[in-house]
């Protein structure tokens, strides 16, 4: 395994440090990002996936592959055993028990790994509200997060949530490298970058390091879609070097080892490849289980007909054979191999729309309804599920989805790809589905998968993954506002209240994209003084609203009004009196700069 | 007036030709875009925004302007006269009378502009849809576009909705070059682009230019909000070059008549200033009338104050004088005014929420409920109206602005600048107000006021005009389908069906940027035999989902499967044995080809 000419990101973000939380009821750090601000503000902490990467004290070696955070935390549980097997050595589960977290969570366990999603969610709440004082309100008005934890995620909470089937926890025995994260609508809504190369094109290192650059941006899972010769020695490479969870679509490699020939895909093909890619370290598993014999008729009247890859490959077979789909009569074999390694069902809706036309059909919801009676009997084996979801979904038609999903699917996470809003905008598809995105975000999806520019054109190169990472975590934290996720705000507020105060960099640093942010201002305005000027290239320094209305807080200020017998006043007609008679101030809104 | 250097963008869009549909009441020619397809299957046919500069056939002299389309129209209604004051030569109503699209539709005239946007809006709905057949069949599930005629728009329909005040025809008498378009929820949803230079940076030449670039990529209005020294001089250019209704905010202008400085504006330098670009020919203007005295200590607990930049003008005079909004005093005269020359109000927001945390709050709604007041005296003075609307607000508040809006200005039209559904991004805005504008315009917004990737860091450039056109354009076009207008599906269906049956050409010059999508194909595919291949290097020749999916099919097809009886069966559990019995047919949804 080598691996030449590559160059991993590795450069921390500007004005950035990587910090580290302990664990209450376990020896555990959670990293998180910290970014200083103007001296007198306090600094802030985000969520942050990019992995130890931007920890320049973490020596990185691509061979030896990221450190193994959670191998002493599965040493110690003592549960599972290695097993030297096929030139691989591997954990499984003793005596064929069951190993995943939902198991852990419906004994009452609360894991090191639930420990660290807590405390990971919280983005250090009580301290950030505790520095940040008035800034720290937030909106009321939420409608789909009534079940969120106001006060933040404890590790009890997240227990239950696991228990409940409403999380999952994707964490492979056998990738000890990853920094544990969950997908449940009672948290932060996570993205998804789907990476791999095809037969066309890209090379082991650039996926690699394509893994790598999605987590920088914000990928908070990213799945392993190659398709070429070279797919299990692709997928070992991201695995050692990835700290998040993987997911694949097993039947892409177990279609490459019948030569592609659909035809000749068998159970015991299928059932080779999952043991192989559950040893190797996969965290979640897309299967298409739900594409029945008897709804493929369904599809027949579509316009796009079976968009899913996974989906077409099994229409494709059980047609050829005239047989029910393998991975539907399997599917408590496939549950028993996943819970000794614990993989994680991604449940992939195979029927799913590929245009709007073909929006919420039968063929569609025919799956779900399959789906859901396989979340059932994932969950008998103690198998975590979630439920993907489309596709091409106009507007209106989107909250049916979400709906739908939650009922049939009994509360499962759902995981859906956009929806796409549109079919009409082929080169901008992260724009016309981050609206989708957002939309099924807040309305309860626990995950959504990213689009990126290339979709329906061509296989993305780094730049599209970077664009659509951004498009999908606008879409999320969006969704997370609108939810009322207790950390959200925050964000947006004291970012707000930097562009208010003209603290130019702390504007830059706080941005999602603090490189773009900075390059786009200093385009017009290059020139050190800008930093600190009352106005940017956009309205000029004349017509500059904010630094008006500054100068009409100053003015205020000098005639000694003050703001809260103003805002009392407010919409009585005696407030011009009031005014007139020069008695008050204004003052912005301020942290406390201690 | 000499412009050098300057270099227009007139290339027909790929495949694409201008067509006129003939008026049947007036004599009058609506221009669309005609996109030719493969051999054998019908052209498409689109709404065209660029104006003459798509057309070869038409001579473009910027010097001379645009050929003036109104002209004999105007002339034919014989209500304005021809007066010559100042150095210039304009229309204006005779004696003091009211010439406004309002006033003729309350009296029950269908003008050739009204008739000129029903052609245009039907976008030749009855022969797409003999052409497209069962193509032309779109969803069911419109939620709030009850109210749209699903057979088409007649001109009678254009009539009633403007003399209800629900929509405006933004068409200033002295703007004889604009082709007619109109602005109302129960019409195509348009959008804005903002253009003008700052005293910062850019010049005249390249406003023209970035006017006439952001109508090629859908821009239905323009705004001319420059701040700099030639105001004036930018202004005539755009209008005399412009196939869109021009708006601008005047008290730009004005400030720059009492060299920026706000306390010394007045109603007498307002008043001029506004008569000039009334004569001049600006169509509708944003006046910030409804930020009153004692609405400006509403914002004081705010944090980012007052982000309009009229909005904080205005209340920095108001609070410098101690005086009421001269705007709001002076309000009748401004509708004598402006009914003189059928100059359609934009009512301003000037106290629109500048961040997450101040959405939806007092200052917005009080403002928000003078705004109503004023629409009816508009109304009363035969005067066309707008209302603006925000700004920054998270998802789940965004219906709320919607509902109000209808209900206090009593269902006139709204026009709002995204909404930003989070303030983390900046330089991706478009992205993060695509999201909003998106669910505002599915929820009846009339107008999406586009924001591109500079906003809040400096003057957008040609580029930053493209993208902010293009994600405003997909939100547009998500919220037509969403609401169900006639025509808008029919362009999803015909794209979707050229991308599974893998017409690429045709996919691409169906696309939104028909340059952007096959640049983005032609990246990793170049070779001319990639245009007809079965696959794209998404997922390379082996997984290609619609591959399978036409394989399967005409698998299915050489067995003699049936549609029909397929989709019968559908559900029932007999399908496997009737797959099994191998007697029927599937085939793709197609097109008739003759």
């Amino acid at each position: 395994m080598k691996m030449e000419g590559i160059s991993i990101s590795r450069q921390p973000f500007p004005n950035s440090k990587k910090i580290y939380v302990s664990g209450k009821l376990h020896n555990l750090k959670v990293a998180m990002r910290e970014i200083q601000l103007k001296e007198g503000y306090p600094s802030f902490v985000l969520y942050d996936t990019s992995g130890p990467y931007t920890d320049p004290e973490v020596e990185i070696d691509l061979e030896r592959g990221l450190p193994k955070l959670r191998e002493s935390w599965l040493d110690a549980r003592g549960d599972t055993e290695w097993v030297e097997e096929g030139g691989r050595r591997f954990r499984r589960a003793c005596r064929g028990g069951v190993v995943t977290q939902l198991h852990y969570a419906r004994k009452g366990v609360i894991t090191p790994e639930m420990e660290y999603v807590a405390i990971r969610e919280n983005q250090c709440l009580e301290e950030m509200r505790e520095r940040l004082g008035e800034l720290a309100k937030v909106h009321g008005g939420v409608s789909f997060g009534a079940n969120l934890p106001k006060e933040g995620i404890t590790p009890e909470f997240v227990r239950q949530e696991i228990a409940a089937g409403r999380a999952i926890l994707p964490s492979n025995v056998n990738h000890p490298e990853l920094e544990p994260m969950i997908i449940g609508r009672n948290f932060r809504v996570k993205i998804n970058a789907n990476l791999g190369n095809s037969a066309v094109r890209s090379s082991i290192e650039e996926e690699v390091e394509k893994a790598v650059w999605a987590c920088r941006w914000g990928a908070d899972t990213v799945m392993d879609l190659s398709t070429g010769s070279e797919i299990a020695k692709t997928r070992e490479w991201i695995l050692r070097n990835c700290p998040v969870p993987v997911g694949t679509v097993p039947i892409y490699e177990a279609l490459e080892k019948v030569g592609g020939v659909v035809e000749e895909l068998s159970w015991e093909v299928y059932r080779q490849t999952l043991i192989e890619q559950a040893r190797q370290g996969v965290d979640y598993f897309t299967i298409h289980a739900g594409v029945l014999l008897r709804y493929i008729p369904l599809t027949a009247g579509r316009l796009t007909g079976i968009v899913s890859r996974g989906g077409s490959i099994m229409a494709k077979w059980c047609l050829a054979h005239h047989k029910e789909n393998f991975l539907y009569t399997h599917f408590r074999e496939i549950c028993e191999i996943m819970r000794e390694y614990d993989v994680a069902f991604s449940l992939g809706d195979g029927l799913r729309p590929g245009s709007i036309a073909d929006a919420n059909d039968r063929a569609q919801f025919a799956e779900l309804e399959t789906l859901g009676e396989l979340t059932k009997i994932a969950w008998e084996h103690g198998v975590q599920v979630m439920v993907e979801g489309p596709g091409h979904i106009p507007m209106q038609l989107i909250r049916e989805n979400m709906e739908k999903q939650l009922e049939i699917c009994h509360g499962a996470p759902f995981y859906t790809l956009g929806p796409l809003t549109t079919d009409i905008a082929p080169g901008y598809d992260h724009i016309s589905s981050a609206i989708g995105a957002a939309m099924i975000g807040w309305y309860g999806c626990a995950m959504l998968c990213y689009v990126t520019p290339k979709e329906h054109l061509g296989l993305p190169d780094r730049e599209d993954v970077k664009q659509g990472v951004m498009a999908y975590r606008i879409a999320a934290h969006a969704a997370d506002l609108a939810k009322g996720h207790p950390a959200a705000q925050l964000w947006d507020n004291v970012l707000s209240l930097a562009r208010f105060e003209f603290r130019w960099r702390d504007q830059f640093h706080l941005a999602l994209d603090p490189y773009t942010a900075q390059a786009y201002h200093d385009e017009t305005l290059p020139a050190e003084g800008a930093k600190v000027a009352h106005f940017c290239s956009m309205c000029g320094p004349k017509f500059c609203s904010m630094k008006i209305t500054q100068e009409l807080w100053e003015y205020a200020k000098k005639k000694g009004m003050d703001p809260e017998e103003a805002r009392e006043l407010g919409l009585e007609e005696k407030a011009e009196e009031f005014v007139r008679s020069g008695g008050k101030i204004y003052s912005p809104k301020t942290v406390d700069k201690g």
